[in-house]
């Protein structure tokens, strides 16, 4: 499950409270998967394992000590890692933790490429490398996903050169969407070190057409997951943490119209790890100020659970798993005609809050 | 200086030789007077701006696209005029050429935090990382650098889901300007992986207020770097690729005012090794749009020499070899009240084709 690491990424992994093997633990050990049988040193999180080959392959380990031998990563046990002393051990516990907790991270997108719900969305074309060690190929992506998400619309947004408290930013949300940041793994996978993702999301994002406001949802607050280990820095604080309890559900439906939708994910805002007024927080820290009408995306929202990856990245792990739809089917990234349809509600006494949906078909890949 | 119309009519405009905006020129800018506080379009020429919105209301531009659209003139922003596409450039530059003379002359981060030059730039707060294996501290940045560069508007965009070939794609520039992108070394290097900058760049990024046209720096074309090992994906090939010849400069003035500017840097936007037609290929290769408006930068302009580092991570190897200025003082990174000015020309025979200066002043850092 190298392909992990990049899920990783999403700075929120889902532990049940009652997994031995929470993000206050990280122990180590030697594990290897069907796909890569090869043994290998890992981090348990919860129901995962975070590859550290993978991500000393992909140049993550930078302190003094791991920068130079990371290569004790690409061994069947951990002795050579254990050889090489706490200033080791302390430099690949931050790093882990970084990767998984310190910061909210996050990317710029593009706006243009903003589609509404019903907007068909093109396979794109790009980069991608077939085989480990060659050369690219410009294709269309083999590789596209769903991404699960929630934008939120900023109302008022704040100067250049200053910054929005973590205290005060649930006042700058104007409401909320479904969003599905469509993503092409196999362009991400080759193009996203050292700056980030480009080819591979900017080819749409297609969100609900109604925004629903944080009045609206206010009756559904609940408190967000814990985070005291560590804790978070104090321009990241807020007082009350608190995420909606908005159930979701990701659908697909095949073309033709003879079968009909299967659910694949199912997950909640709830598990949200960095709530969106900390990311706000952390959007404006340096200074850069937010607009009117500026959407910020939750990235990928999954949670324990059978169906709890809110991407196929995840739900297949890694397109080792294929997930079957209820013709028969079977899916490890999404093929062309298939509909996605995401759906999210809040169930009141009686009454229902909800986003309607955010539907959206893949169209092939335009002729070159 | 809306008067200033009539002065143009009289077909002649003294520009001093060593002017940037010679006759040759003819950028575009948006401008106001103290009479006329209206931001309005209008053409830098030598010490003089040519108000559009002037010429408009005159019914001076007659050809068969701006006679019916010359309201585009009289907008606070070019982008209506831009999204006119090139045969509205062409006929503006025309109609503006033949007011002025008688005679033949030949001739793709956070879109908020862009500032013209002139505007004072605040030192961003950030994470970084202290020392190694470190937990993270929430600080203003003590690594800030600039990036010489230059960027590039997009006049006509393409539609969601289509490209813009690379063969094609001069012919959407509208114009040019020179570009600081600002960045924070120390928090770049904390948060880049695996999502790219965000908080190192988007507290700003300045621009040189007037775009100067592809048709004034044709005569400056120059072959571009040869690419063919490796050779670039038929996508990104472009038939005789070429750059501009605009010599570049970076000038940093310590607060006080009693020393002077000391030149740290000098570049040629010749060393481009992808050009601006390639990179827009690449960014709307996968079927992502570009709006009228939207800015493309270069990344740093670094070129071989003493000189030649575009940025202070460079200059500096990193940090570890100080710059020396003028009054004595060293710079690894900026300090507070330093003012970076970048400088840009084209040098004809007699006659220059230049973009005037992109300046900003550091800020301190706001109080927490
Ligand atoms: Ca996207
Ligand atoms: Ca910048
Ligand atoms: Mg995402
Ligand atoms: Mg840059
Ligand atoms: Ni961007």
């Amino acid at each position: 499950m190298s392909g992990w690491m990049a899920a990783a990424s999403s700075s929120w992994v889902a532990v049940d409270p009652s997994s031995h093997f929470s993000l206050h633990n990280l122990p180590y050990g030697i594990f290897s998967t069907a796909a890569n049988p090869t043994p290998r040193p890992g981090v348990a999180i919860g129901d995962n394992v975070l590859d550290l080959s993978a991500v000393a392959q992909a140049g993550l380990f930078s302190g003094p000590v791991l920068s130079s031998s990371s290569q004790c990563f690409q061994q069947p046990t951990l002795n050579s890692f254990m050889s090489l002393g706490r200033p080791a051990w302390l430099e690949a516990r931050h790093t882990v933790q970084r990767l998984l907790l310190h910061l909210p991270v996050g990317y710029h997108g593009r706006a243009s490429s903003v589609v509404v719900s019903g907007t068909d969305v093109r396979r794109p074309w790009g980069q991608v490398q077939q085989a480990a060690g060659q050369a690219p190929a410009f294709l269309p992506s083999s590789q596209l996903d769903f991404e699960l998400e929630m934008g939120c619309f900023i109302g008022t947004g704040n100067e250049l050169g200053s910054a929005i408290p973590a205290a005060q930013a649930a006042h700058h949300i104007f409401g909320w969407v479904l969003a599905n940041d469509w993503s092409a793994r196999d362009i991400q996978r080759w193009e996203y070190v050292p700056l980030g993702p480009f080819n591979s999301k900017n080819f749409g994002t297609s969100i609900s057409p109604w925004v629903v406001t944080p009045q609206a949802l206010e009756p559904f607050a609940r408190p967000a997951p814990p985070q005291h280990d560590p804790a978070p820095l104090p321009y990241l604080q807020q007082p009350q943490r608190s995420n909606y309890d908005v159930a979701l559900e990701v659908a697909v439906q095949p073309a033709g119209g003879c079968a009909g939708e299967t659910v694949v994910a199912r997950s909640n805002l709830r598990t949200l790890y960095w709530t969106m007024p900390q990311m706000i927080a952390h959007h404006t820290a340096g200074g850069c100020n937010l607009r009117p009408g500026d959407m910020l995306a939750t990235g990928t929202l999954s949670c324990e659970g059978p169906l709890g990856a809110g991407c196929l990245l995840e739900a297949t792990w890694n397109g080792s798993r294929p997930v079957e739809l209820s013709d028969g089917s079977k899916r490890t990234y999404l093929e062309d005609g298939d509909t996605v349809v995401m759906r999210g509600c809040c169930q009141g006494d009686g009454y229902r809050v909800g986003f309607g949906e955010c539907r959206g078909t893949v169209l092939p890949a335009r002729p070159l």
